[in-house]
């Protein structure tokens, strides 16, 4: 992988780090600061010179959920420091707005705005206002300009980066969407400040992630700045997110459209974490990346099972989630619909349950090896009563 | 521009001509024939093996209207003799269905198939049915194949070649879409024979825009064709059908995502037609493809008035029109609402009207010479009492 971030913020305006997307004709810059929120203007407008559409841009629509708003209508003002006629439409909290119906309201809204092929789309808020905006971007008039600026550090790491946006359907999720990469993302890491508690822990699963399948020493990182991390110190945040960012920039940019396989590397923890999610029930008790944490343990452990790692990854992978308030195992669920889930998966062709397994600190593979034993052993240890 | 195709069909299955459209990996071919439901099947699975995603295509949608389901069922036949299976989703013909609720009805049946990302959707139609097919196989698990086989002659010439699919919203036509091409474009020029005669002559009007903007000499065969095109005599129509998607082709492929402006050549005698629509309003005395009759005859008397042509041009135009049954003029229209209309145009930025006008039969050029006085003595003559 690349060389590190470095070091030291670049000083240019207040301090930050930038962590380029190569993505040949859609390049962009993902910008990563603390306490900003002025910057955010010049960043939006330099965003939007840089890109063919943006050029022109006059008007721009801010998306946002009304936790946050406030954050919203400040970078409204920031774009209209910058000649950007902007308006704010807030939609309801929760993933219930990544639908058509939410899509259309705000679809309609740029339509009386009369805006055209150069206005600008912008998210302000988490995962669930940047697909649901980046939807809308990629559609709006065959694809608008998408400026996001994640508040969530689940979005921070991970949704902002990849040009993957959505919307749900009520028999499944994030199946009408599109791949529509962003013009910039502005990262604010004071945004998290606002953030519930456990909205951090979430994040804080798919940032030990990264370490796990791509870099061990951001995993050494990730361990020592843990404390640091949950007090939200912001160089160390700074840091994390662009580590990571940079990280998903590098897969996603060997394989935008998700057509090599490469990307897949990405959902390690998330086979199992998936199947948890599902047999918990949506919005029960295991939150995505709750989920994501137990299925990185368990399956760290079908790993071990194939001799690919001896015990201690998996041990100092789960001693670093309980550090971070993550759980790693899911007591009193039913290993058999854990299976059954899995073997809907959609990730699944042909019968044989595909994972990606870490061959050490780092370094993860893609493979059909695990049989159906390895893994009934492994979901039971996942699910037998906590002790 | 290329050469013409073959004057001979080609022999290799029933008579048929085959037009390559050259789009990089997203290159497909658009095969011309009369009268072989049958091919249809060996078509798609070639078509769908020659595509990245469609190599492991098992299952498809078949998306149709009312009018065309018979067909459509025979395409879902042929689709299952090699070795897919095809539902087929017939929606009720009309712009209407163009919507967000009736692509919502379609990726929820998708869902309901457990269709994945090799699942292919076939539209059998006319632009309505290949929209709205299209917008659902653009975002659908963010993109799935497609299969066109269009029935009208608007959609054999026109909507079908490009890759712009979309519905519409309440206040704005085509504002949702995408750019999603095609694996393959089947055209049976036999499914024009059940077709309402007045949508035949419709299509007329885009064939003669090919010859005005971009090739003399296939002018003049619609000339001399004129008869035996709306007789439907195979041979021709077969022909005619496969130059204008060679044109069409070849204006795409240098410019297919509307970036440079090359792709505007398309809209002669669209901005005096659009107004013509929206002022007669939609559903009204004018289809589209009558609206862009008269506007082609308007925007030549235009380009006259500019000293670009004599007057044989357009006088050739409006015969060659007449001919085919389609109007030249607008009489009754209000000229100040039709100028109206233009100005809110979307193609038009920053106040000046712009037009794409003939240098010469089979030349044309984007411009913004003409004058408010200019157009008011075009529209006048547009829209005199006939006499
Ligand atoms: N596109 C991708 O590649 C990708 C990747 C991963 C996840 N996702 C999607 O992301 C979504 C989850 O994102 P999320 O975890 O950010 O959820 P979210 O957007 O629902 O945000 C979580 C909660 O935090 C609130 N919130 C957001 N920012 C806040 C702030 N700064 N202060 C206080 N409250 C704040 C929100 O209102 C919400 O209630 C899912 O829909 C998932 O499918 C997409
Ligand atoms: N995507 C593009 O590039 C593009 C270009 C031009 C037009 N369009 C779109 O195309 C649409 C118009 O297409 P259209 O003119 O084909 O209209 P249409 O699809 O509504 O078809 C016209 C009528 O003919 C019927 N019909 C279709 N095939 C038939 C057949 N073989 N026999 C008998 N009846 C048949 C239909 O049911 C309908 O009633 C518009 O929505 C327009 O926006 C798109
Ligand atoms: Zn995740
Ligand atoms: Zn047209």
């Amino acid at each position: 992988m690349t060389d590190r971030p470095p070091d030291q913020d670049d000083q240019a305006t207040s301090p930050g780090l930038t962590v380029p997307v190569p993505l040949g004709d859609r390049s962009y810059a993902i910008r990563i600061v603390s306490g900003d929120p002025i910057g955010f203007g010049p960043f939006a407008r330099s965003s939007l010179d840089a890109s063919r559409a943006g050029r022109g841009c006059r008007v721009a629509l801010v998306v946002t959920d009304a936790n946050v708003a406030a954050l919203a209508s400040r970078h409204a003002e920031a774009l209209a420091g910058q000649g950007i006629a902007a308006e704010v439409a807030a939609v309801p909290p929760g993933e219930g707005s990544k639908s058509l119906d939410q899509a259309a309201v705000l679809l309609d809204r740029l339509i009386a705005m009369k805006a055209d092929r150069h206005a600008a789309v912008v998210a302000v808020g988490g995962g669930v206002v940047g697909d649901l905006a980046g939807f809308v971007a990629a559609t709006y008039a065959r694809g608008v300009p998408l400026l996001m600026a994640p508040t969530t550090l689940l979005a921070q790491v991970d949704s902002s980066v990849g040009g993957k946006v959505a919307v749900n359907r009520p028999a499944a999720k994030n199946i009408v969407g599109a791949f529509h990469q962003p013009v910039g993302v502005w990262i604010d890491t004071d945004s998290l400040e606002s953030l519930p508690p456990r909205e951090l822990r979430c994040g804080m699963a798919e940032v030990v992630k990264y370490g796990v399948i791509l870099d061990a020493s951001f995993f050494d990182e990730v361990e020592r700045t843990a404390d640091a991390m949950l007090a939200l110190e912001p160089g160390v945040v700074r840091r994390v997110v662009a580590r990571c960012c940079e990280l998903k920039a590098e897969v996603v940019s060997q394989d935008e459209r998700e057509q090599t396989g490469l990307r897949a590397v990405l959902n390690f923890g998330h086979t199992i974490g998936h199947a948890i999610e599902a047999v918990a029930g949506y919005g029960g008790p295991f939150q995505h990346g709750e989920a994501v944490s137990a299925g990185m343990v368990a399956e760290a452990r079908l790993a071990e099972r194939l001799g690919w790692i001896d015990d201690s990854l998996a041990d100092r992978l789960s001693n670093l989630l309980r550090l971070l308030g993550l759980p790693t195992s899911a007591p009193g669920l039913d290993p058999d619909a854990l299976l059954d889930a899995m073997t809907l998966d959609k990730k699944n062709r042909g019968g044989r349950i595909r994972f990606v397994l870490p061959r050490r600190l780092g370094l993860v593979e893609l493979t059909d090896a695990p049989t159906e034993a390895d893994l009934r052993v492994v979901l039971g240890e996942l699910t037998s009563p906590a002790v």
